[in-house]
Order: C-alpha cells, then structure tokens, then sequence
C-alpha cells in the first residue's frame, strides 16, 4: 500500500495522478513561491533508487518529467530547467522538475538546501496549478 | 558536429562512449576524489535541456543513466544515489550520477556547488573507471 512520505505531503500540493497498468505516478506543486517546482512521485512502495523502478514504469515517470519540463519551460518562460531524483533527505523515490531563472533566488545554484521556502498564497497556488494541468493537457 | 564543452572536458575524464543511430553518449568521471561522480553527455549539438532531445535519445540517455546509477550502488557501496539534470552553469546537457554516502564531504547536502573540487589521482582514477567500465559491461 503506497503512502506519500509526509515531509512530501506536507510541502508541496497536488497537481494530478496519472498512469496505467505499469506505474501511477502523483505529480505535485512543492509549495514555495521562490520557484516554480515539481515533484513526480511513482506511486511504489519501498523505492528509493530510480534503477528499483522496473523498466516500464522508470520509462513512464521519465517521460512525464520530460513533460513537466516542456511545459514548465514554456508557462514561466523558465531560462532553464533543473531535473534530479536525490533523495538525501526523504528517501521516497521523488523527482524534482524546477524552472529556474537567471533572477530567481538562488541562482545559479541548485535549490535544493537554498534560503528557506516561502509558502504559496492560495491564489498563486491555484494559478500555477491551473498552468500546470493546462499544459499536461489534463493528462 | 558536436564538440565537448570545455569546462567538462576539464573536469572529467573519459569512461566510455556507446550508443546506436539514436544518439552517441559519451560517459565521463568527475575528477573529484570526494565522490564517485559520472557525467553522460549526449553527443547532440544545441541541445541543453532533456525535452529537447528526441524520443529514442532521451530513452537512450536515461537508460543509460539507470544503468549508471546501478553500477555505481554497487561498485561504491553508495547509501543514495543523486541523478540530476542541472546546467545552470554549463548549458550544454549533461547528466550527472552521483554516489553519495553519509560520511562524504557534502552529505545530506547537494554536490553542485559544495566546496572545492579536489583532483583524483592517476591510480585512484584508473581504479574508478576501471570498476565502472565493468560493471557497464563494456557496454
């Protein structure tokens, strides 16, 4: 039975599940207004390693981060899109999407451990959700 | 016709290059002593993010990345293994594979931008790409 990891849960908010028969993946907003950031969680229990997930769903949860990617580049006109399974922290296998900016808070360094989050105002949320599922196409 | 950026040319050393009609990848080691660290360069000209790649050589590419990521759990005994996709500081694409472990010099911190690069020495290199071309089977 997969459960969220609930430092995941807890930072970040949700965008759409999808998927099929191979592997349902959950893709989620992380919720801080420095950066427009996504998470792609391949819902699996007990995976930590991108090499763990079996062929068809690792294919299918990196051709939705090659997808978070087009589409976060185009809506926030991203100068650069930043792609990592890491892990250190939250061990929950989870795949970072982020659109960085050569103004953004931490840039040109990575995000991960940069400065300390700033919560999304709802209406903000709501509007980079709306981007977001608008350019999956609903998927 | 593709030609190496410059500062990862110096900062790595040559593992392998493999590939079909698709893509070419070149896969290099980071000369860092700190951490067993592999670089997979598509050899695609103007290309600097992974949704610019086409389908069969972003399969490629990741393929090829999972299959690191296992070579290099097993061959260092790694506790996590980062993947990453940045290119904040040179565009042209790379895919880093890192083994990281709880005792290194960045743990639980990121490696991209974590203090100061030191040079492996020749034995110590040759030891790494020697385990790593094995356990990619010559691939």
């Amino acid at each position: 039975m997969f459960r969220l990891h609930p430092t995941l849960e807890k930072d970040s908010l949700p965008v759409l599940e999808t998927g099929g028969p191979d592997v349902r993946l959950a893709v989620r907003l992380i919720d801080d207004a420095r950066f427009p950031w996504l998470l792609i969680v391949p819902m699996v229990e007990n995976v930590t390693e991108l090499h763990e997930l079996d062929a068809q769903a690792y294919a299918a949860a990196m051709d939705m981060a090659r997808r978070c990617g087009a589409v976060l580049k185009d809506a926030f006109a991203a100068d650069k899109i930043n792609t990592a399974a890491i892990g250190n922290m939250v061990a929950q296998l989870h795949i970072h999407v982020v659109a960085r900016s050569r103004d953004d808070a931490a840039w040109p360094g990575p995000v991960w451990g940069a400065g300390t989050m700033q919560r999304l105002d709802p209406g903000e949320a709501e509007r980079r959700i709306g981007l977001i599922q608008r350019g999956l196409g609903g998927a």
